[in-house]
């Protein structure tokens, strides 16, 4: 009989950053770590989001002990309302991520039916063959952890997205120590978190942050409008803290924003003290250098209530030039024309607009280069994976590992969907299993394949043409000359006499087939050629052009 | 009568980066500086590239004395072809600028008749009530000006693109003693370029990349391939000294660096010395650690060298493991994901790859912040207008002017289109004139309006569904049921039954329209009204419904 072997597979995460998710698999009992979602990419065209493929896990149900979630960011719990109702196992985590997931759940109706475990860090759960203990990181939000996974073959440590903060602003710095400890007694392989593996150094503390929003508190003549993620949690006490020390009040704005804080108040997430925060038909009444703003809107999303105001369109906030807008964070890959956007309307209003380019409203969640060499000396891992990143994230990650050490041929850049087997003394990437994005659009979650994203692709380049040439019934003759109709081609009043000529074409065209001029094969194939060739000459453009025959 | 006015007219530059142009106009007489072009935004589904409105000047056409273009980057000579025909005015520039455009003209077929002259730096051309002298900046491109304009009520000095480089690699530094000398005399106006006024300090010296370089070549163990910009004359001038101290030969790839390298070596802007330089061809028979490649590719432009080693489709060049690649550029917004591919695949091959996170093998080429405000202080103007860049850089820019002494009034913060009118002793904003982006797509430039991009951007979220309605053209009744084609909507086969069903609902609902059903106003607005719902009930999407009737 074969050796059990352990696998880890990751199915999300590791070929572009986002929808992470990871499974570990040892003989019958199968964990999976997060569950996260994508924004789509530039050519995923009308596409709302984007999560991982689990048909692999769908084909092994029963083996799944549960879900565990690192922590309550988009791209680890965003992709659970989906996949969730699918596997119906438990899913473990900590307080407030678990309050994240609950709200998220509840958004898209998914809630109803789902098993939600609460998880203490330092606390262990068996889970099959696997021990579990969650332990504390320090990440751009509380409550965030790490994983350390006991196997019957060694331990592995899943670091979870995390960065070294020593004076984070609530939540406990990285537990160093308990690493420390397991890498004497030796781990078997660590996943670690490879998002900032280009920059050098180390990522700077929240408290700056806290120091520049302080500076703007005392210095803004007026209101002070503070945009960032709603589940940077920890950002928004910030924001309260320093407000509460320049004596002004803090409104939240935003459905959902305000529906985070109020969960974050009351799980002990987010401390205000009385009167601190107010109603937002409050504003009236207070001098406007007492009045703060918390708003979602960092990304330039057009609904959020920030861009709303830089567009004149809130119902509520209208710019004034005494005003100072701070974006606490930075654009997500894609975002930074629409963020753009946004602050340059602002500024056209005359508020006064800090971001992280001119003073520092914002510092990321995930280590730099020293910390992420820090941990691997710290764990001292016998196999190493680097985890979270597009492929040159992994690579760099790669290098710092072998920098510090660990063997060429003990470090394991993967992709999505590759796996990689360990036994007792060796590892070896081992095949592939089925992985790849997972299109939700509308209502629907998968139904977006690659056939209609370059339809959507062709269509949004050159247009559509679309050509009807009616057939009669019996006698198999052309009715007429064709139709033509274009959208997003042309102007198609300007270019009138060009669609025109090629109807004539079309009907010349058709005319010389003879018999074969009704063929729907042959009609189909005669005419793309002879549009495509035609519209290409006359305007350098290639539209989709779109047969279509009736017989009457 | 009223007093003579100098009237400043930004027609591009100053509401996006890139499309630069400047209108200065004075009496009767009117000069142009700068004529770019821009690469299209997300959201201009399938436009080519962007030039400037310039119905102002055609309606102005016998009073322009000239087009005066600063240096020979896209931005600022890329809209040439498309207006220089339509106004047929002179263009002044230096020597390696005038050779840009000349490649540039005869690539679009622009070139016959048009009326190039070659200015030397320290020349003054007289252009009606103006006098212009081209005085050396430096940039990322040898030959590059600033402008010194003398006008009946005082002096102007346009910068051009400048950094304040000491160890320039060609071309002279930019020429400040010069700009104090007229500094003492009294400036009326300065523009200036504001694309890095967010970065703090000074713009690192063209030197750094030069060590950059030098190590690369050293300590590559194989091939080095390096892309850049092909017009960044003076960064294959690095390239190619580099290749020299370390005996490696260099071979350009890709026909437009070629023609390029080509006319710099002819003008003299390019320095190899004999058998430096080699044909591909040769490459066969020369060890890998002695060859160099210099190619495009460094935005990830799909068709581009690199990106065809990148993905194992170039003919000549395959990646092997002991390869480095540096890609000495930055992505140009909106190109990051297509260059973070790119850099991906050739990692994922076992080449090595340098760029600009991890080494210095790039540096951009304008001023940062105190360079912007050196030039300031020793321009010493009246008025300050900053340009090139969006509104949030202008901004910057005139807060850096600010901090330096210039009274806020003094300073304008334009728009493209918003005209300054600056007379003895006032200067104020006046009005606007026509201004906006003129989109070439294909052949046809500026036909591309509101509407055909709004098709194509609904067509590119959600596709299209064509409605085919037949009915006699005798009895005006309806024949048959409807017939529906989808392309981008759905998966046609998975939901064919919804589509089917909404086959049904149309005949329903026309039938119920009695008299009315055979009325085209009737049916297509019935049939967008029904099937809009219908859609967005079943799928959450919104494709285009675009019926059509047919007589018969």
């Amino acid at each position: 009989m074969a050796k059990p072997k352990l696998r880890i597979i990751p199915l999300g995460g590791l070929s572009e950053i986002g929808k992470n998710m990871m499974v570990i698999e040892y003989e019958g009992d199968i964990i999976v770590i997060d569950a996260g979602l994508m924004f789509p990419e530039e050519e995923m065209l009308g596409v709302d989001l984007v999560i991982p493929d689990i048909s692999y896990l769908l084909e092994r149900r029963d083996k799944i002990k549960g879900i565990l979630v690192t922590h309550g960011h988009e791209d680890h719990i965003g992709a659970l309302p989906y996949v969730l109702p699918q596997l119906g196992v438990p899913v473990y985590s900590t307080k407030l991520t678990n309050g994240l997931i609950s709200v998220k759940l509840k958004e898209r109706k998914a809630l109803t039916g789902a098993d939600l475990r609460v998880i203490s860090p330092g606390e262990t759960v068996i889970l099959g063959r696997f021990q579990v203990e969650f332990f504390p990181v320090c990440h751009s939000i509380p409550d965030a952890t790490g994983l350390i996974i006991k196997t019957p073959i060694g331990i592995i440590v899943h670091s979870g997205d995390f960065k070294l903060d020593h004076t984070p602003v609530n939540g406990a710095p990285t537990d160093l120590s308990r690493l420390a400890r397991l890498g004497s007694e030796g781990v078997l392989l660590l996943l670690s978190d490879s998002t900032y593996a280009e920059l050098p150094g180390y990522t700077p503390s929240e408290r700056v942050v806290g120091e520049a929003l302080d500076r703007i508190m005392a210095e803004a003549p007026g209101r002070v409008i503070i945009t960032t993620f709603s589940s940077l949690v920890s950002r928004i006490q910030q924001v309260i803290d320093s407000a509460a020390r320049y004596e002004r009040r803090v409104f939240v704005i935003g459905r959902n924003m305000s529906a985070i804080v109020q969960m974050a108040l009351e799980l002990g997430y987010l401390h205000a003290s009385d009167g601190i925060l107010g109603r937002i038909d409050e504003i009236k009444r207070i001098p406007h250098d007492k009045i703060v703003f918390v708003t979602t809107g960092s990304q330039g999303e057009p609904t959020s209530a920030l861009v709303r105001m830089a567009n004149r369109d809130h119902r509520q906030v209208h710019i004034v030039p005494d005003d100072t807008v701070a974006i606490s964070a930075t654009p997500v890959p894609g975002n930074e024309a629409l963020v753009a956007k946004t602050m340059d309307n602002l500024l056209k209003q005359g508020a006064n607009v800090v971001y992280s380019a001119i003073a520092p409203v914002h510092v990321h969640g995930h280590g730099s280069q020293e910390e992420l060499k820090l941990l691997l000396n710290v764990v001292k891992p016998k196999y190493f994976v680097p985890i979270h990143g597009e492929y040159r994230h992994l690579s760099q990650h790669a290098k710092l590992a072998e920098s510090i050490g660990i063997p060429r041929e003990r470090i394991f850049v993967m992709e999505d969907g590759e796996v990689l087997e360990i036994e007792t003394g060796a590892a070896k990437l081992a095949g592939r299993v089925t992985s790849s994005n997972v299109y939700v659009d509308g209502l629907s979650v998968g139904d977006i394949g690659t056939v209609v994203l370059r339809d959507r692709k062709m269509l949004s380049r050159d247009g559509i043409v679309v050509v009807i040439i009616a057939v009669n019934r019996q006698t198999g003759k052309l009715l007429g000359r064709p139709d033509i109709v274009s959208r997003g081609f042309v102007d198609t009043r300007e270019a009138r006499k060009m669609l025109d000529e090629s109807r004539d074409l079309v009907a010349r065209v058709l005319d010389r087939g003879g018999d074969r001029s009704t063929q729907w094969s042959f009609v189909n194939a005669k005419v793309r050629d002879t549009l495509n060739k035609f519209y290409y000459e006359q305007t350098k453009r290639r539209p989709m052009v779109l047969p279509f025959m009736m017989k009457v």
